[in-house]
This record gives structure tokens, sequence and C-alpha cells, in this order.
């Protein structure tokens, strides 16, 4: 059948969408989120159809496209395409199946997989793949495949060389930059850590937001390679550079109810260190009340996956479960947890004593993985040497940064407001939710220099008037939105 | 926040969807699926966002706005309107409690159908749904608030009167067109059956298309209360009335992958019933290769579960399983399904046989039921003294109908092919989903006069060359198009 395009002026974000006119579908029997291929010259794409109820979106004979489709068509409007019936993808079988307990094959794993990173399947779909993966849960055997399948259809690091250290935090603990330290700290020592990070979804800044303060993260593989090889380490956005291409996509499905397969995750995770071919992973659960994993209970059962699914891929894993139940540092958003992470890697006095505490712990716990020994003196000794310095100097310059940049010059957002203390007293506890609210709303993390700063911490004495934190932001309607929440959650929680 | 509207050229169909701008979003630190609250003047309203990731499609200090939404605050493009933070609906909450097994309550179930028909929720969120229904399965108290859910947030039909009659089939049969005989044929017997029937999903027609040929379908519920309290029956199409409305939009999410949660799908049918006050239902299950229940124990298994919510419910439930092997009558397609319906009305000599007795034995049955004694002698009396017609006719007139009109003088369609025998032999089987499949492409059920004309059924003896069926289109296009079909099967496994 041949249509004209009608161009859509929207995007899905990823899966290929075409929609047809009620008339137009029924001559090929056609229902919501069935199949066409569409072709256009000697170019054609699969794409899900939606059919338009009100004529005047879609009239008979055209066919609206997402921006999707016409990208991958190079067509515009009023372009003649032939459609034609398509059956949907075998996978959409796969998941159906799956819904009905059954456990899926490597191989029908790998088509899911494979379906989702080319845009064929819809957003229906996918969340019954989710479903059917939470409520039916995934066998260590699926979570190996759903693991390799990741891995392999996005990019590939390649690095030949052993060990490959990489690490991983579970979450949920604002201003908790370790990451920054422990990759100097560990290539000082002559290991090799190729880190990518994320950047943030629901907290104030993730690793590769606050890094991106002080140097480049979208950094492609091949030149990631090059630096990994010169220097032992680097710090990009692996969002990037498509490690774990599906993976973005079934989050998507996931964070609109907070859903998260253990499975699932447990992919997610392991298929960018299998992408970056580590060897060794220290995993970092911290447990708090507002932590993702909020029980010790649960700590320790998913640190028993990690190492059992770690195995069964050749990666040695080592979990610590840490302290999650308050901030780490003081400063909270990109610019200012980058001037604390400068701070303890120049063994400043202004370093926060709890962030270089911990990122000892972990690199401590990382050399002992690979048997070093006197691993804590150590650890301290290319920490306070300022050897983990001069390498983090080395990796900004590698990642296009000013290596001299010095953290009191770093911009924070001019615009502040401080809280005081209405009472004195001892802070019994920090609501680590509110302040990531209040901080996100000020502008971080996509406002480098917005977030907080907090001058007290739990079991810190203050005095009537003290100050306990102050917000910054970088233009004066965010720090308006900011005092908004604040009045919203009434306070902070900060008692 | 105040952004400026932007019409996007694009209905949803249900879902309240409104498209922000990464940096609005961020603003309010807003994500994907989120909600917000509109408001312009003194109208304001509930939306799902979605995040442009391009900038042209949604610029910064812009909202687009799917039809829908546009509809209902009744703004225009350049309106300005003010943005606010708005909670998720807590049936989200309950949608997740489930997908954890937790059996819901009257009170939360009652929350997500509300929410349903509101538009409040996403496809994403009615998806996580119907998987938490199919994967946990619904008690029998959750099929229970189910469909008195379903029911009470849609219209009532509020017929004051005992006992009310009504029938509901499975389905999977080309041609099964009962209905239209037994409601006459009842309601003649003094029998009171305000008919509501669908549309066609996936098959050639459904009762309200087939109806569509004789009257109107499309009745407001007083209308058809008006008509029923007069002559006793009606047959309308419910979808006009929204006596179930919940349930259109649950079925668009299942349709897809064919998922068919048992509780939802028994909750979906009572509710209809529930709607318009039965007190005694037929259930015809149909057992075929191609019905949807396709084995006996199958069928005997839902039959005791319908049996059960009845009871619950207060209905009085008989349950018959019934052949689907092969499709019933000789037409298929509204138009050809009418005219065989109306020969056996006027006991014509053209009558399809098997129609005629599945009707009797139904009419026997209902009969049965409500404690009618020598039930298969007045139901023939009834259909055989031309009592059921005479019915009809008022019914068809009542729906503003021709009462007089001549089954042979009802409109097929003027492209036809007839596909012969090609050897000769005895016809073993019929496949009823290839059947139903090219019905529909040569246009059925849009095109009344589209479809397929049986001329032999299984068992039936066939020389080489004699027809076995023909193809009606009321267009050349139309009948191309099925004949691609014909050719994609092979043939029609008419063997």
């Amino acid at each position: 059948m041949k249509l004209k395009v009608k161009e859509m002026d929207i995007a899905t974000g990823g899966t290929l969408i075409a929609i047809l006119n009620k008339d137009d579908a029924q001559k090929l029997d056609l229902h919501h989120e069935d199949r066409v291929r569409i072709s256009f010259k000697n170019r054609s794409t699969r794409a899900v159809i939606d059919i338009a109820t009100k004529k005047r979106l879609v009239p008979k004979g055209k066919i609206g496209m997402m921006q999707e489709v016409l990208d991958k068509l190079k067509v515009k409007g009023k372009d003649s395409v032939e459609i034609d019936i398509e059956e949907k993808p075998i996978s959409v079988h796969y998941i159906r199946e799956k819904l009905d307990g059954k456990e899926l094959s490597e191989e029908e794993i790998n088509a899911i997989v494979k379906d989702i990173v080319k845009n064929n399947l819809s957003a229906i779909e996918l969340t019954y793949f989710v479903s059917a993966a939470y409520t039916k849960g995934l066998s260590t055997k699926e979570i190996i495949c759903l693991t390799k399948a990741i891995s392999k259809h996005g990019d590939q690091l390649e690095l030949d060389t052993f060990p490959i250290i990489d690490k991983h935090c579970s979450g949920g603990v604002p201003g908790n930059r370790t990451t920054m330290i422990l990759v100097p700290l560990l290539a000082a020592a002559g290991l090799t850590i190729p880190k990518t990070s994320s950047r943030s979804i629901t907290s104030p800044a993730g690793t590769a937001d606050t890094m991106e303060v002080l140097a480049d993260v979208c950094i492609p593989v091949p030149e990631m390679r090059n630096i990994v090889k010169k220097i032992g380490a680097c710090m990009v956005w692996g969002g990037a550079m498509n490690l774990a291409a599906a993976d973005d996509k079934l989050i998507k499905i996931r964070h609109p109810i907070s859903l998260d397969p253990k499975g699932m995750l447990l992919a997610s995770i392991m298929a960018k260190k299998t992408a970056v071919n580590s060897s060794h992973v220290l995993i970092d659960i911290p447990v708090g009340k507002n932590t993702k994993i909020n029980t010790i209970l649960k700590a320790k059962k998913l640190g028993k996956d990690f190492v059992k699914i770690g195995k069964k891929l050749g990666i040695k894993i080592k979990v610590i479960i840490t302290d999650g139940s308050q901030p780490i540092g003081n400063g909270i958003g990109p610019a200012l947890e980058a001037k604390d992470v400068l701070y303890v890697l120049k063994n400043d006095k202004n370093a926060p004593k709890d962030l270089k505490e911990k990122s000892l712990l972990m690199a401590e716990q990382v050399m002992k993985m690979i048997g070093i020994k006197d691993a804590r003196s150590k650890a301290e000794y290319f920490l306070e040497s300022g050897l983990a310095y001069k390498k983090m100097k080395e990796i900004i310059k590698a990642q296009g940064g000013d290596p001299n940049i010095v953290p009191s010059k770093i911009k924070v957002g001019r615009y502040t407001h401080s809280v005081k203390a209405k009472t004195s007293g001892t802070i019994h506890s920090i609501n680590t939710r509110t302040i990531s609210k209040i901080a996100r709303v000020a502008g971080a993390p996509k406002d480098k220099g917005a977030g907080i700063y907090l001058h007290k911490h739990v079991h810190d004495h203050v005095d009537k008037g003290d100050i306990l934190f102050t917000i910054y932001a970088e233009n004066k309607q965010r720090l308006k939105y900011a005092l908004h929440i604040l009045r919203i959650f009434d306070g902070i929680d900060y008692s």
C-alpha cells in the first residue's frame, strides 16, 4: 500500500512508531502495536503502528512518522512510501513465554536484547518484559545470559591486560564521590582501572557529572582505550559510549514505578563490567533509611548474588556493606563535590574526613583482593604522598581538563540561602532524600555549581543560630524553587 | 512555572500526556512519566509528562500538549498555562503492590479503575496492572471487586424488572450470529433481554456490526431503556454507551501480546452484565482448534469460574460448551451474516441449518434456566410460528431500521472471487483463522458487504470444480488485498 508521509512533530526517544489512519489500518487488518515494514527507495524499516482515531491527525492515505522513523528512512513530508504487513518480532513471543514462567534460553534472551537495542519493541512490550522478570524472577542462568547479551549488543573496551579493577556502588548516598579518589589512588599504585560511570538519575550528582567539572567525560571508546593504556585509568561517562545500550531503555520502563527486578539490576551492572573486561570488582552497598538497599539483610543477600554471578562470569567480586545513613563529604552537587575530592587528594585541611576514610577503606579492600600486602598502609601512602593527586592531574589532563585547577577556584552558584539551627543541640539525623531533592531543584546536576553544602553532620553539636547547611543555585529562579520545596517538606528533618 | 502551550498534532486515545523540554523538566526535578498539574484560567488537569530530548520538538518555556489535554483545558497554541508538581495517583502504588503479589482491597481496585477511566494512568502503568493480574492472578474477591468497579465507573441501565436475560459467547467462531435469533425469540416468549454487544476486534463481524446492517446500534442509555420497556428487547452496541469504559482501555494493553488474564476477562464480561442488571446469563464457550478456549478442559474450568463469580454477584449462570471447529452459518461478514439471520427468522429455505439449530439449543437452555417447561418445543414454536421474526421487526423498527427489509435485497460486495475445489472428495476441516483474516482484509466488518460465503461445510462432499467459497469485497483494491492474503496463506486449509 502506498502512503504519503506526514511528519509528526514528536520523538519517542526509542521505539520506531508510525501512525496510520483507521481506514488504512483496516485495509491491511492492522491493530494498535502491530508491525509494518515501510520502504522508501532502497531503504526500509520496521515500525510499530499506532492508529489515529481522529481524521485530522493522520488523514486517509497518509502515514504519520515520528522523528526516529523520519531520520531512519531519510524521508520528508509528502514523500511516498510503501507499506507492507510485517510479523511481530519473535522476541514478543519470548516475552509472552517469560510471563508464563518459562526459563528463557540464551538465544531467546539474546533476541529480546537485540530487539531492545534496535528499537523494535514498544513501551508496552518492554513493560511486559520487565514485569515478567520481576514477577517470575530470572534464574542465575538467565541473569548470565542477559548480562552477556547486554554487553554483546553494546560497545566493548577490549583491553589486553590483567588485572582490571572496577567498582560499583548501589547508591542512595548524596556526596559519596569515593570513585574520584579511589581511581587515581589505585592507578598511582600501578593498577588498571578503566572507570565508566553514570550520570545521576535521581541524585544530585553522578560520578560522571562531578568529574565533568574537572575534565571532559564524553570520550569515545578508542580514545578511552588509549588513555587507559597510557596512564592506567580514566573516569568517563558510560552513557556516551553505548556500553550497555539495552540497559538505558529498560531503566526508562522501570523508573516510573521504581521497579528493580533483581536479576535485571544485576545483569545491568555486570554487563558494564564485562564490557570493560574487569577481573576484580569492589561492590559498595551503603545501607540506610533512604538508600536503595535499606536493610543489612537485603545487602547481604544482594552481595551473595553479586559474588555468585561474578564467579560464573569469571569476575572476582568483593562486597562491602557501608553506612548509608547520612551524606558523605560536605558538598552535594557536582562543583561542591569536586572541591571535596580535590581537597582530599591534595591532603588539604578542608578535606572531609569521612570521604577520605571511606576512600581509603575501599582502596585497602581492592588491594587485598588482588593479594597486595599491607594494603591499608599502602593505600594511605599513595594518598598522603600526593601520588594519587599526581595521577589525578594526569587523568584530568588526558581528558582535556586543566590539571592545575585549584579547588577554591571552582565556581559554585552565586545565589545562596543558609539554613540556621532554631535551637541548640546535637544532630541526630539528616534526611538524605530531602537533601537530594532540594539540591536537584536548586539545579544539580545540570547546573554544576548548584547543590548543598553541609556545615554540620550527624553527631555534631550545634548552637542556636549556627548554619546547618547552605543551598547554592546558579540563578535566582532555581533558588526560589528550592526554597519552595524546602517549605513543602517543612524543613529538612535536620534534627 | 509558567509555560506557553504548543499544540502537538497527535492524540493518545486515552492518557493525558504533556511534553516538557528537558531543561524545564529539570527545574521541577520531573522525570518521564511523572505527573504535573496544568492550570489555565479556572480549569486544571493532571497530566503524565514525557520529556522531549530534541529542542526542536518542545523548546524551553513551552509545553507540548496532546489533543486530549488541549481539549480538556480548552487551550490553544501560545496560551500561557501554569505548571506545578503533582504526586502520582495512589493507584500506581496499588499496582506496584499487586506486582508484589498483594491481594488488593475493594477500595484499592476501585481507585485503579477510577484512574483508568479518568485517563490518569499511562500505558506503562496500565501494562504493569495487566501483568500483575496475569502473573499473580486475581482472587475471587478481587474479580468481584473489579467487576463492580468497572460497572460502577460506567453507565448503568437500571431496569426494574425480573428476570433479565443476557448471553455471552467466548468467541472465535466466524458467522456465529445466534444472538440475533435468540434475542427476538426470547422476547417473543415474553422475556426481557436488553442486549448490548461488541463490535469485532479481530473477527470479521461482531453482533453489533451485523445488527447495524438492519438498524441503528448506537443508542443512548435512556433510549435503550425505553425500547426494552416497550418491546422487551434491543440489540445495541455496548461501546456507544460507556457501559464498561475501563475495559476498552485494558483491552488495548492486552491485545498486543494477546494476554487475557483470566480474572480480568471474567470481570470484563460480568461488569457488562451487571451494568444491565442481568439476573440470568447463558454463556456459550465454543471449543475448536482456533477458538479462544481451545480445549474442553479449559472450557469446563472457565465455566466453573463463571458460575462461581455469578453466584457472588447474584447472577444465575448456565454454561454450554459447543462445537467451535468450523464457522456457523454460510455468511461471514456483516451483510452476509444478516442475511443468514433473517433467513432463519423467516423460516426460509436458504436458512443455514446449523445456525438455526444452535439458536434453538440456546433458547431452550435459557428457558430451562428460568423454569419454563417443555423448553425445546416452546423454543421451536416461537421461531417457527414467525413470532420471533415479528419481534425482530419490532426491534428493527424501534432502532430506526426498515422492518420490512428482504434478505435477498441486502447489499453485498460487488467484487467477488470464487475458490473452487482442485480435486473431488470430502471437506475435513476449515481453518477458521484464515477465513477470518481473509474476510477482514476484504473489508469486513467496516465494509458491511464484504466477507466470505461458504458453499461447503465440513463433511460435505465436493466434486472437482465445485465452488468452495466466495470472497466478497466492496472495492477492487480490497479484493486484491484479500487475494494477496489468500496467496500468503497458500490456500485456505480447506481440505
